[in-house]
């Protein structure tokens, strides 16, 4: 009995801590592009919340952004991080940020494909919405941005995510423990996301 | 018996001109970036409709606009307005325009914040969703002219929504009767809109 | 017994053809834009499944495309088609592509048209949700290529959607055969669409 309550505590204070992050990082997204108050606000809840939101809505679920308050709070406070002074605030770029963001990126993937299996979504499609789920956020982001998606031809982000789904798939599929598998998916995931960083590597483009 | 209906009536009857106004917002917007025909009338349905449908679709409801005819009919008349010979037809920055812009954005953030309180929303994001079915048809509005939302960087607009909804939820918290918080709500909304395009108000921006 | 049996099998196969060209089209141009793998893996999904997702979600129905895994299976592999030697692949705007997304833009119209009417859409809305259905893939990714969406100023593309979705309409109206009225209706969106592209017919714009 101890043991999954133990385990659904830390997938939760992950969530939530993933959440912060990503609305951290929306913020300071928006203070950088000039936004105003509410702009920092939006660009906040859009990052942190959207990919759940798009995910969810897919499934016909109703999104847990909307359901519980304590997201909303999370963003919020997130948000509100970016009115620190500068010389406080981590710049949007540093170590601890693409680090936390990294494991955000896991957990949402991980948490995303189980959530969409547990739907009954088929596996292939399933790998898709897990991906949506973690990097569909930062995909809005960018577009209410006018920028192109950063996922779209920089950096190695939503491969790493499409990689930890793919991960889980193939363990359910083996029927191996659903927590070795998770935490398999996660690990391969911030690997590949941090390896990627340090070592600069990018995907082929196809001439 | 009487009472209720004829409230209902002014609502129903506030929500098809609210709606017409953007519309025709969108159409101008549209003929002014130099669409065609179908662009003026896509600009239409999305401008007028697009907010409340991403909101009902995330309260897992179908959206009124898809169920019933009369917003189509209300956004193909709004279209077909733009058609209308330049000196019949107001500038998009008009007073008047700018008014009934005001009317509809006080009364879609009134009545979408309603819809997720009676749909179990909890207070906090159903402030969230009163806002997006307020502001939501011009963001995707503006995502589609290739422009960063001007509701992010610009003028006083979604925050005039956001108080409406902060109002009605704060009232019903406080179980006022609904008529008075929603007239409080809208006003609120209406006051702060209206007054910032008159005197140029701005939200702070972080440095 | 043979022939709706016969008659589902070929509405299945174009389904699954309209699906590969849309995808093999959004993969081109992500290549063409510089796109790395996996945006154009994106760009393949969202261009061919898009406008599909968008129609069900607001019809309160779970996509196709995630509720079954060949849809998935196809986009991969029309994505996988940006890959072979340039000498092999045809150009983005050449006669064979035209023609197969004609194809494919009269079968999506029309079938996303009758799906809406039989979910107890509405008539008008429901020529809507047609066209979205259709289109709705291309617009978003023109969305992620940050440009203004092709069928809001350019050739006549939406609007041979929305004259499918008309035709469909009217002659389910007037009960005419469901047959001879889906036929009708993809005609008339392929003649208008390819006759479009032959002589170079424009909308009308307001000045």
């Amino acid at each position: 009995m101890l043991q999954p309550s133990v385990g659904a505590r830390v997938v939760r204070a992950a969530d939530l801590a993933g959440t912060a992050v990503f609305a951290v990082e929306g913020a300071l997204a928006a203070a950088h592009a000039g936004f105003d108050l509410i702009g920092i606000l939006v660009l906040s809840f859009v990052t942190a919340l959207g990919g759940g939101v798009v995910r969810d809505v897919m499934l016909g679920l109703r999104p847990a952004a909307i359901a519980r308050p304590e997201y909303a709070v999370i963003v919020i406070l997130g948000a509100l991080a970016t009115a620190l002074p500068a010389s406080v605030r981590p710049p949007v770029s540093s170590w601890p940020v693409t680090i936390m963001d990294a494991v955000g990126l896991s957990l949402f993937a991980v948490a995303g494909t189980e959530k969409a299996l547990e739907n009954a979504v088929h596996r292939l499609p399933a790998c898709f919405l897990g991906t949506v789920g973690a990097v569909g956020g930062g995909v809005i982001r960018d577009i209410l941005l006018n920028e192109v998606p950063h996922i779209l031809h920089k950096d190695i982000y939503a491969s790493a995510a499409l990689l930890a789904a793919v991960v889980v798939v193939i363990g359910r599929w083996l029927k191996l423990g659903p927590r070795p598998v998770a935490l398999a998916a996660g690990i391969a995931c911030f690997g590949l996301r941090i390896g990627a960083v340090a070592y600069g590597w990018q995907l082929p483009r196809i001439a």
